[in-house]
């Protein structure tokens, strides 16, 4: 069997019984540094999947590092470094290799870390990977195992809007020039939530956390498989975008496009309801709850099983609507 | 200007620039933990240019993680995790993409350490980046910069056996079976000099350490550059396996196949002389001592200049000889 048709899920699952290890599991590793933890992730993008040609190699270093920043803010955790290879095509000018090089320093730097180390490397595609590091108290870690039946399900800011500015920018999608503008933004140059990471982190009441990188759909996948729950999603409370809504074909697109879509940079949580009012500085939507089982949408009153997994790497496209 | 034209060292140069990061120099970024330091290293490995068709999936796997204990080594750490970033092609056999989780997994293990976390992702050519994290005391870390002259330059094992494996396997020169046997199984499979470097560490006469993955020469010159000395080598105290020897076609070849060629897994490190005698515990030569300029090669009183610069990633394959 070929690993395209096994499946990234399919082909983890294989690897983690080699690897036997009782770190994996979460969007970081975590490690016992004795007074707090060391969380530590890595991710691998490039040019074909993850850089379309729209992006400059400033969006292009930002991105890399944003991916790993968004693994750390999704443990509670403060970033402390990142590192990065970056193989470049022998032909690539020197100048779009520091503008990557910018991307990803402004980056790390716009959350209070930086570039502390890195390999390149001559490769014939393009490909960036990094290892972001962070720390978090021992007591203020968030992992995806510890979301209890009867919690809220909750997210930050908005979702869809990557699978807008994919449908605006890459499939050429007419939309009014301000929606472009505004959509375009957020798809080249996302904003991980490092600092709502940490203010959420301090909270006990909220019992998982992970990041949204893989889409709403495969997130609540993850959550569910980690925890042994389920959820029950409000597709009404889904907070969208204005300009997301305006560009849905239809209802059903919209949907898809909110759950089905990976790329988001937001972070998804569980929150003990009779808690949930303490929670003062951190925007947030409060988007279904957790139940016994199954993976459920409810739109107004009409139930359907979220089928999608959200983007798997070893199938799919990123950003393909699946 | 192209990437290929400017080459490694120029690229790393004019990045250093960008990202203004104390961080930078070694062959690990050093974090202060508090109590001790984290050191981080992160390495790319690709098909065309490291992983030879003759590589068994293990041995690819190994490797991966080889090179980035071996950097961990150099700062006289102790291996406290890896994490990995495996791009495989779509059409690549489960089984083999097992074969190479397993083997990263033993190497690991071999270091008393583990495979913590790690991304999958398709990617045409099979791409392999690894993070490996250790801890040090801070009064043990070795640096490149920290070379005196009159210190002494020592190393580990062996100079020249993986130029003799790649001339053996990759070129299928002629040698006796035993001769191929042996080089192949350190060609495949390096062994990073961890225990070694713990044990040099707690020699505060160690004045610098360096590992020596881009070959003996970039390795003298890298050192040369962070303490602002030179080197003199004496060709006759290269210590060379007695197969790597008997392959060479004449002492040129030799000599390059000990300096300018890549993928040595051993330690390269500088001692005060007098305190030399008081290193029991690990196995080294004297190879040469640190003087206030040049990189000079002594070969029976005859003096040349060492310009090879060991492997430009940029500019050659691996192991290639140049």
């Amino acid at each position: 069997m070929k690993v395209n048709e096994i499946g990234e899920i399919g082909l983890i699952n294989r690897f983690s019984k080699i690897l036997r290890s009782e770190y994996l599991g979460d969007d970081c590793a975590v490690l016992d540094l004795g007074e707090d933890y060391l969380v530590v992730t890595i991710d691998m993008l490039h040019r074909i999947t993850d850089f379309p040609y729209e992006m400059t190699p400033y969006d292009i270093g930002w991105m890399s590092v944003a991916v790993s920043l968004s693994d750390v803010a999704s443990m509670g955790a403060k970033p402390t470094g990142v590192v990065a290879a970056v193989g470049l095509p022998g032909d690539t000018e020197v100048e779009f290799a520091e503008g990557i090089i910018s991307g990803m320093s402004e980056c790390a730097r716009s959350y209070g870390t930086e570039i502390i180390g890195g390999d390149t490397d001559q490769h014939a595609e393009l490909t960036i990977v990094t290892t972001a590091l962070g720390r978090v108290d021992k007591d203020k870690v968030k992992l995806r195992s510890k979301a209890k039946v009867g919690d809220l399900l909750c997210v930050t800011g908005y979702v869809g809007t990557p699978a807008a500015g994919y449908k605006v920018i890459i499939e050429e999608r007419a939309v009014p020039e301000d929606d472009k503008k505004l959509l375009s933004k957020y798809f080249f140059k996302p904003m991980p939530r490092v600092e709502e990471g940490i203010k959420l982190s301090k909270y006990p009441f909220v019992t998982s956390m992970i990041d949204m990188s893989d889409g709403l759909g495969k997130s609540i996948y993850e959550l569910s498989t980690a925890s042994d729950v389920g959820f029950l999603v409000d597709a009404d409370s889904l907070p969208l975008r204005p300009e997301t809504i305006r560009l849905a074909k239809d209802r059903k697109e919209l949907l898809e496009m909110a759950i089905c879509f990976g790329g988001e940079f937001e972070l998804l949580f569980t929150v003990s309801p009779d808690k949930i009012d303490d929670i003062s500085d951190v925007a947030f939507t409060i988007i279904g709850k957790v139940v016994e089982e199954g993976l459920t949408l409810d739109d107004k009153g009409k139930r359907s099983e979220i089928v999608c997994k959200g983007y798997e790497h070893l199938r799919k496209k990123r950003n393909d609507v699946h």
